[in-house]
């Protein structure tokens, strides 16, 4: 009986490998998506999803299963309430790939700005971050994981930097607002214009 | 009298024109100051709007004066009617200029997105919008004010399609948001990780 408990662990473990598999693979095919403007395979990302969540299921039922027969101790019992808090996260990465992939079917009709830079830059670094956390799970390396919570704040670097982007942009905006109501001033001084010689209040008339 | 009324508001006319030409030129300095990043010229866009509204109140007492001293009708009393309102939309035409000088002062220090295209296309279109509306005003030209009034459309066109780049870039933002998420659940793991192997709770107390 409990050889057959560590088995299920084992198995316990190569599901939630497999699982981290996957979405690393739908972030990866999301950016892909992304970059190469393919709304197909953005969909295919987003269907692909339930296979995510058919993991979660299954691992969570699974870790339910051997705490409620095993009744496990230390290393074992954290191991497996260690598992239930990972699927969470697998799961909620999953969801993101599903997020990024309605973005890029929205974005596939508009015209691209700009050659995206830092996204596939912060992609590839979140994408490392899970498989680097994942290994660091299956190997007990504690240092690998200490690693990924540092790596943490170069994404949050570029994040902002992105930010910086969005609210030189807004500027701009506001600059293209301030012209079109210096015309919507031109054209009233023309409507006034008009009433001044025609004695006609074409104002609220026209456009 | 009645010559020296004439005389009077053909003075006025001129004022009026002077300040037009005032707004005109603070329109055309500012869009300079955006397109060449030059924040002192922004600066002095911004200290000569006061010559603007200057202009403002000198040309409404004039407009107050006249219409008190000379009770004029019909035509001559529409003339001043007329003025009175085209200062109003000047002097908020300046306040523009001056809010575009704001947003250039403030975007210089961050780096250039893209080269400027659509900005420019539309300053110079509000800008002759300006021109042509007061051109009309003085050469009682209804045919170029009604053009005036149809260019409008144009403009507003040119900021829709601004409007949508934003959207677009909004989007690409959100994409970075999630990746930024994506890198926090894969910290979440990492952090399980050294919970599993050393029994310590990291979580909360890294980053």
């Amino acid at each position: 009986m409990q050889r057959h408990f560590h088995e299920e662990l084992d198995a316990l473990k190569q599901t939630l490998l497999a699982m981290g598999g996957l979405v690393e693979d739908q972030i990866r095919r999301v950016m892909r998506a992304l970059i190469e403007r393919d709304s197909e395979l953005a969909q295919e990302v987003i269907d692909r999803d339930r296979q995510v969540n058919t993991y979660d299921v299954e691992i969570d039922e699974k870790c339910v299963e051997l705490l409620a027969l095993h009744q496990p101790t230390a290393g074992d019992l954290r191991f497996i309430t260690t598992a239930m808090k990972i699927v969470t996260d697998l799961e909620r990465i999953g969801d993101q790939a599903v997020n990024i992939a309605q973005r890029t079917i929205e974005l596939n009709p508009e015209p691209q700005l700009k050659p995206y830079v830092d996204l596939p830059r912060m992609a590839e670094k979140a994408q490392r971050m899970v498989k680097e956390s994942l290994d660091a799970f299956v190997s007990r390396d504690t240092d690998l994981a200490r690693r990924v919570c540092g790596e943490d704040a170069d994404v949050d670097a570029l994040k902002e930097q992105i930010f910086r982007e969005l609210l030189t942009y807004i500027r701009l905006i506001l600059v293209s607002r301030y012209l079109e109501r210096v015309a919507d001033h031109a054209t009233n001084i023309a409507e006034m214009v008009i009433y001044l010689v025609e004695s006609k209040m074409v104002r609220h008339m026209l456009a």
